[in-house]
């Protein structure tokens, strides 16, 4: 499979959803679908059927049946900012193998903090089933060093990420000018894409340019935020085409 | 007289006046209005009658009959990327004092790198006639490191600048990240607001996002530009409000 993301090229645009019901998941999606997003996220962990591994499966055959925009599909955990959930860790890792066994969703984000046991068991899944790992790293009490974040974005490559992400919380500007140029160094030495945002409205920015220093990939509110500082994506996608346009040469 | 230029606001957009005659002037000028730039900059060394005072004079008054768009008048010098003029140094620092005070123009742009009597002069003449005074550095060929650009700052701030402007030429995506990390710096540093710019078309990343890093004015092309990699004033705009909008909290 031909991945979409692609080093150096305008930034693909995600939205969530962030439904409790199946009926809110699909209302959601269907006004997500009139802002033409790249790629639609399904934050699972909001949803409250979540233990019913059938239930889950259905409700990602419909999303599948109604849109051909590719699907991410994410359990996010409690301890980097996701719902609670009614799943112990294996049970969890147990639902995210079944997802890639038997749904069609293009991509999985999983946080690479998780144990190596369940990291290993979800590459191997996601491998086999042809699903892109996104491993992801979020703080969402400050904004580490680069070095730290070179450390977290290499610890998800030797995991197998086919694409890492990097999310983090800036204190002040300085943090968010921070985590711009660890980007584009982070950028620099992996072989893999990297998405990276400056959460909260201070971190704005980052949604807004960190395309040019490198990250693939930034998450526009369709419907409801499921992040911190996300903006509204059809706006996002205007400005970001704007600014492409002003700087064809800006490869 | 309270100056328009503000540290952390919207940049200001200039657009260049590059006629040769009073006619091309004129028609540039009523082009440019449509466009509805902050500032209109006449770059008098494209006048073939710049060693006529009394006829740079009359250009400048038809110019101001005409709008009421603040205009910079700017003799750029030959080193520093100007056009050839019919006249000696000493001329030209007569020529912007009688422009400081036979004229109503609002901003003089003069280049650092000239003699500190001429400097002087032009200091003297600008605070007489309460005109604001843009100091300003063009490398061509580089971008010299945050501390020489840091240097050239402070040496205008001590010239008497109002307003420091630095524009520099990037080799390579790099120079650009690095000329928008010294202007953060440098703005953090200095009493007085500073204009820079990553010239060509490698550097354009640099008019559009400059402001978030501090820059308070962007150079956009009306009817033709006057340096390396200037974008359409027109587009230029609607990008920028478009990114403003998206960051209402970035101050």
């Amino acid at each position: 499979m031909k991945s979409i993301f692609e080093k150096n090229r305008a930034p693909l645009i995600c939205t969530p959803i962030t439904g409790g019901s199946e009926g809110e998941i699909i209302n959601q999606l269907n006004m997500l679908k009139e802002h033409d997003p790249d790629i639609i996220e399904w934050r699972a962990d909001f949803f409250t059927e979540l233990n019913d591994k059938e239930r889950v499966l259905a409700v990602l055959s419909t999303i599948k049946k109604q849109t051909d925009i590719p699907v991410l599909f994410t359990i996010r955990a409690m301890h980097e900012g996701g719902e609670e959930i009614p799943l112990h860790d294996r049970e969890k890792t147990g639902l995210i193998c079944d997802v890639c066994k038997y749904s069609s969703v293009n991509f999985i984000d999983y946080e690479t903090s998780n144990g190596i046991q369940h990291l290993t068991e979800i590459k191997k899944a996601a491998e086999k089933y042809e699903k892109q790992l996104i491993l992801s790293y979020h703080n969402f009490q400050y904004t580490p060093s680069t070095e730290v974040l070179k450390e977290k974005a290499q610890l998800a490559v030797e995991y197998g990420a086919d694409i890492v992400k990097i999310a983090v919380m800036p204190k002040n500007k300085e943090d968010v000018y921070h985590l711009l140029e660890a980007t584009r160094k982070i950028d620099e030495q992996l072989t893999v894409p990297i998405i990276t945002m400056s959460m909260g409205e201070k971190g704005a920015l980052s949604r807004v340019i960190g395309w040019a220093y490198g990250s693939v990939l930034t998450f526009g509110v369709g419907v409801e935020a499921s992040a911190p500082g996300q903006v509204p994506v059809k706006a996002l996608r205007n400005t970001i085409q704007s600014m492409k346009e002003l700087l064809p040469k800006w490869k």
